[in-house]
């Protein structure tokens, strides 16, 4: 095994902030044991945590700041008020400083994004950065993007997203030639918006060796599992996630109210209780905690900012794997082979003028 | 009661035709007994069902033709071969004559669209058509546009689908003054696309008496019931309901797993089976089935192509009700009185220049 994982953390962000923070980095600790962290945040806040996770004090390097960006800060307020002092920005420039790998923070995300933009900005060849995550599927699991950093994009924009997505899956899965679908509201040629059919166009004359461009998948092809990774710009994205977010809700409500309704429901729910709890764990969105930014100089991973430690500790899993498996050396792979054919169409207009 | 409700039926729309329209019709025409049907398409097919359905026969009027537009006909196809003599067309045409109150069809529905938007043409105001239906969600059913029928548009395109939808809500629901809520990507006010913006503070401005703005919603909000009617453009909105439709067979798929996984939990599901049945009622696709055209001079209704008998039924008492309650009236007034405010960026322009 070659060095550790070096994992920069946010201990102040979130709902919670520390109490969250380092118990659920040392369940993931527990399961990495190849990682140390970087914790930027209160002392006193977090070394009263850490006593009580030696293992994860004996792996952690903790940086005082008196400053944190609050859950309602907007991003040019927390750039001005956070800059080179939260604890925010401090575990960002440790990947920028190469202290560290990844940095994980369950901040809210506006401010997260913008100050991992101005501090990493963005690859060469991209434009603009996108936020993936895992979506749980019929057939496992799928990486979505983007899921709300950027709103809109023309088709190199949908490229680039293609290619960063399915160097996340080649991480997370395992795969050689992950399958790739653009999210549109019709599977035939000539449904959607003219940027999507010409982004098809794209990545079809591509014929990537790093990804396989199965064409248009719906809404409802995600749940289904009908491709590794799927694409579509920042606000579909975020409608479809939070669309079937709101769908599981509604469902398990219901759920819940149908079986304590009688007391033969309430009979059946006991013998059930097993078959119950494996549901619940299939639908448990703590597993699906950790969306990624992709298109930076570096790794930036988002956990839900109202997650508990167990929740937690997957983002700071997901931030694992990607360093691990190497995320930023296989998209600049892609990037610098293809990166021209992706020059934003402004940019070869420009060239050509 | 004034007179009865005149709906024209494709007998030949859907995957299977006059063997679940038919039967549909009759189990609608049970509910609402004041209907009249004309049956438009192979006559032998429907007399065949007909006489299965004294009652339904006993109101209905059937018009013979041999064309019928195909599931996949493209829809500029359908108009060439399928204008002025297929099924649907004919039944479309009838709203046109004033022979029918409303068209229904199981058909394709850029089919549909395309040969309603011919014949019926655009109300004065309004620019492009939509597609609406009603979404279950905890707190009762919801009005959801546009579903597809437009991809983009513009603030005043936005406003207009606020004030069709909050119409259909009031005819649907029985409501003075419906809720309604703009689809976005976050509830601030600086998310979101320009023309999400500038729609909310048109919405604002307008501060219409038939309907009630509350801001903008975010995905989950839909299935929480977070408005009466959730307006989108019509990318998202397909995109929105795929992904809820999808998420809800993703959890029945875990669900059926879950409970025939071990004896107990099959013995739990026996003991529990009326609340799985309350359960499935509640989640039942086909009692959301109908999908209204809106903005045309006439209404048009579109059920799910691989609906049952039950679930054309659902879309025939749809029609049903936007005839019964006015709701082109309710419409029209509302344009009539602000269809200025709502004229398209473009003829304002024109107008300046």
């Amino acid at each position: 095994m070659p060095q550790k994982v070096r994992i920069a953390l946010d201990a102040m962000g979130g709902d919670i902030g520390a109490s969250v923070v380092i118990p659920g980095a040392a369940i993931s600790l527990n399961r990495h044991p190849d990682t140390e962290f970087l914790l930027y945040g209160n002392s006193a806040l977090i070394e009263a945590q850490l006593a009580a996770h030696p293992a994860m004090k004996a792996v952690s390097r903790v940086i005082h700041t008196d400053v944190a960006v609050s859950m309602d800060d907007k991003p040019s307020q927390a750039l001005r008020r956070g800059r080179k002092t939260s604890s925010m920005w401090l575990a960002i420039d440790a990947v920028k400083k190469g202290e560290a790998d990844v940095a994980v923070s369950a901040g809210n995300t506006g401010a997260l994004m913008a100050m991992a933009r101005f501090n990493l900005r963005t690859l060469p060849g991209i434009d603009r950065p996108a936020i993936a995550a895992v979506w749980p599927t019929l057939r496992g699991d799928s990486v979505v993007l983007d899921l709300g950093a950027t709103i809109g994009g023309d088709a190199h924009h949908l490229a680039a997203l293609a290619i960063m997505g399915s160097a996340m899956a080649r991480v997370l899965f395992d795969l050689e030639r992950p399958t790739v679908g653009l999210l549109n509201i019709g599977v035939e040629e000539v449904k959607g918006g003219e940027e999507i059919r010409e982004a098809a166009e794209l990545l079809r004359s591509l014929n990537l060796p790093q990804l396989d461009f199965i064409g248009f998948v719906e809404g409802d092809g995600i749940g289904r599992g009908a491709a590794d990774v799927i694409v579509t710009e920042g606000f579909s994205g975020n409608i479809a996630l939070k669309a079937a977010e709101g769908t599981a809700r509604q469902i398990a409500e219901y759920l819940r109210s149908a079986m304590s309704r009688t007391l033969l429901s309430r009979i059946g729910y006991l013998f059930a209780r097993g078959a119950f709890n494996a549901l619940r764990g299939k639908m448990d969105p703590r597993k699906s905690n950790g969306g990624v930014f992709l298109g930076l100089n570096g790794i930036v991973v988002k956990s839900h900012g109202g997650t508990d430690a167990e929740g937690f500790a997957y983002a700071v899993d997901v931030g694992y794997d990607m360093v691990r498996y190497d995320l930023l050396t296989k998209i600049n792979q892609t990037l610098n082979r293809h990166g021209h054919t992706l020059a934003p169409a402004s940019a070869v207009q420009e060239a050509l003028s």
